[in-house]
């Protein structure tokens, strides 16, 4: 188990971020951001470089973040940029980490590798998704007490819908149609493309189509490496194309946290019942109770199961469904085993003084 | 600190086990029991072979149950016996373990180590016990967080009654006649005979014996190797044998769920006041909170001070009192000894395949 | 991180300590306190030598403390007075340590290294605090989840002040004087005298001071090693003694329970509004107040940021206000240093008897 370093993690939705600085936590390090006077993001370390104290327990002063225990204050660059006490001077180690931040599509995303190599044309593309007119959006966040790998293997293998959600997203084992599945694999992406042929329509979908009794239902979930999601979900009558039938846009994004956490935020779009507030309102409710009440309580009793044991080193039997999940999962390891640790995260720490030198000097 | 693996272990009472699958924990082992479509239960590793969900979060489907995540259904004998997906083909390492199970006298009882040594014939005999006509029966069960031995130490050390249960289970210091205490060792059985004469009754045989102001205490503690204890305890006139007084029958089920974690199950029928529901639930009552205000608290303040060190390394004093006890701890030691740890236990997964053999097969 | 043995910490205010037992924790070791018939206290190691049991769940019986468990009592000495089993003969090893305690001032102080180099000159003298005709005293105690230098690093750089008291113990930043800091080290003392000049009097003097609309503020802290302060803190006119003014003197008592756990008694006496009652109601309130809600999240968040990881090691930047708890570890690095782990705390246990031997001996 271990993280891939060179990567854009979501940090939250852009409406998390207001005047009040906002403490997440990615890859285990805890992180400050706050927005400038012209509402530009900002990502620092969140640790004072004096008695690290949390810089987001703080308050934002113009440009720069204002620590609370002793008041140093620290710039986007992540350097400090005054001092009260003494004469002012301000200490050559007085800075902290600062993370590359982007704002886009609704959404957070910090670079958590070497700054040198973030680059913003590679943080998902989602205005496809969110920037369609009419489409009204809805979306939701979990912390799950997981993996970040688990919770991937769970939404690329919706063989899981038929038991696990049976009467809340499906319409469990009896009535439905056989699961096709198609895999591909391209670049850093990986899609699980789930088809179920003639069938009721499931729960969430049947109140909304009246135009078939039976329908055609797929499910395109594309995988973005390390962990982020794309989903196409829809139905459509019999034969007929799906852009002629209603359907979903949702991305799930996942943010490890830690070894055994994950953030989880989730958006959807739709381009049915698009004036209808309370389809809005039944569709979040549906995909919270799915989430929370089936998935997530599986994914942790799963997680404890396994402990802190990595999933091949158990011998898992592989079913159908696992091909995609096995996929992603030999991706993920072949970009992890390809990159070094950035030095910044290694080099974190200003090097070379030592307790006499301090002494000394002050 | 350590389990003996090739024994019998209360796993629960007959009644906790119903229609749906029971998840508990033995010897740090996660196991699910179910009853088959004619009742008989069976006992498995609660870990599906795919993905390792709890099968306990699952259902019975007729003599299999059915992994709640993707469908896998497991028979009896730990052997996938459905495959939903693909051409349903069922994979050869697609089972789980299986513990051999026994019901008799109430109980429900899993063989932990080797399923090849697994003899009924060892499992605790309590006819004598329970199906006794006009017996009425109370029982308990308790989660204690400590380590099994210590628990054992509290059952066969019955001098604490004096000062841990002065005014519940008896009159104090003051008013109680002299201790004697008989221990005997037989097979894997050790017995502490404790006999107090002449004294007065104690407060929770006061209400049911009027033969005599004065009386004979006996309290018999039989110890069966691991950690399963039958108790007789009762009074009598004087000078009287113990069969013409009253008595209670009790069996005390320690059950290790961890090394810090022990399941305690206890059953207690008696000879006296047989159709009067109020002594019943006296008699529940008294033992409740004898063991759950006065035990529990004291031997978790112990495990507590003890930390995870092995008694005897922390060079106890010993009184006249620890005799049995220590008689227990060194005839375990013995058997933890003398067994190796089952291959059952070692080789729980299925040897031999690589993730390339995987991959190739998807 | 680690402790100084050779020390006296405060286990406590006398009036903690009546006629029940007392349980505290300090350097990890868990103790007990009780008085003896003629009001003495004594301490002892909470852990009696037959099955471990905590002899604060006991009771006082005269001069003796009795294990709750099987009644065993133990003298102020640590040894063994009373066997009630058997013939009643104290086994050798029938004794746990001892712990020198004094009982002066208000306050209980236990010794926790070697009782032969326990001397009660040591003792921090709090006479001319305490003790002083008309001077109410108002005090609290608080359980911090943090290792105790991080405390006395608090308490050690008061430029603090402005930023995390704002509006409660200060004016904040910007109607504060300019703060003077001169640092002072005699033997195992530590001074930082603050100083703020020509101000407006802070929220908590304001009330009380009438006589000019500018002070002096003088916040006079005495660093004991390893972990007690002596603070006089008060304002008085413009260029006039602070003997003039009024003030406070208030003592900070740190006892580390843990590396990761401070208990935090404090006392404060005042030479003003000597007979208003709720002038000490107030008093007490915003100093529970700015310890519970500004200082205790800050130090724990703190100690979350640098985990167990020692200060030096992270590096940190040094600012002016740092000279004083720099001195102080410092100084209490070398006393550390200097001891050797008293004996009585490796050796707590009466040495060479093996199981064997015991066994025979039952
Ligand atoms: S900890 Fe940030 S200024 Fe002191
Ligand atoms: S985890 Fe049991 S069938 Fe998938
Ligand atoms: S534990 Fe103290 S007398 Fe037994």
């Amino acid at each position: 188990m271990s993280f891939l370093w060179n990567a854009w993690y979501c940090a939250g939705l852009s409406h998390d971020l207001g005047q009040e600085p906002l403490a997440v936590k990615i890859l285990e390090q805890p992180l400050v951001l706050y927005r400038t006077d012209d509402g530009t993001p900002s990502c620092l370390h969140d640790r004072c470089a004096h008695r690290f104290a949390p810089l987001s327990m703080g308050k934002v002063c113009g440009d720069n973040i204002q620590c609370p225990y002793h008041g140093l204050q620290f710039g986007s660059d992540g350097i400090c940029k005054r001092n009260p006490w003494g004469n002012h001077h301000i200490p050559i180690n007085a800075k902290v980490r600062r993370f590359p931040v982007i704002e886009r599509d609704m959404l957070l995303w910090v670079w958590m590798g070497d700054p040198e190599r973030a680059c913003a044309e590679d943080v998902l593309d989602l205005a496809a998704h969110f920037n369609l007119p009419h489409h009204p959006v809805v979306y939701g966040s979990y912390s799950l007490p997981v993996y970040y790998e688990l919770v991937t293997d769970n939404l690329l293998d919706l063989s899981h819908g038929i038991y696990l959600h049976a009467g809340s997203l499906t319409n469990g084992e009896e009535s439905s149609g056989e699961l096709q599945v198609d895999v591909q694999v391209e670049g850093n992406v990986v899609a699980a493309l789930h088809r179920r042929l003639n069938e009721a329509p499931s729960p969430h979908f049947k109140k909304s189509w009246t135009r078939s009794e039976r329908i055609d239902h797929h499910s395109d979930m594309y995988w973005h490496a390390p962990c982020n999601l794309v989903h196409d979900v829809g139905v459509t009558a019999p034969g007929r194309p799906a852009e002629e039938g209603i359907y979903l846009h949702v991305v799930h994004l996942l943010t490890p946290v830690s070894m055994s956490e994950t953030k989880y935020h989730w958006i959807a779009s739709r381009n049915f019942d698009i004036e209808d507030e309370s389809v809005s309102k039944a569709l979040q409710g549906a995909i919270n109770h799915a989430f929370t009440q089936e998935d997530e309580p599986m994914i942790a009793a799963v997680q404890e199961r396994m402990g802190t044991t990595d999933l091949m080193s158990l011998r898992p039997v592989l079913l159908v469904g696992d091909a995609a999940g096995m996929r992603a999962r030999r991706l993920l390891d072949r970009l992890r085993r390809e990159e070094t640790v950035p030095p910044a995260v290694a080099d974190s720490h200003v090097q070379g003084y030592s307790i006499d030198h301090i002494q000394q000097t002050m």
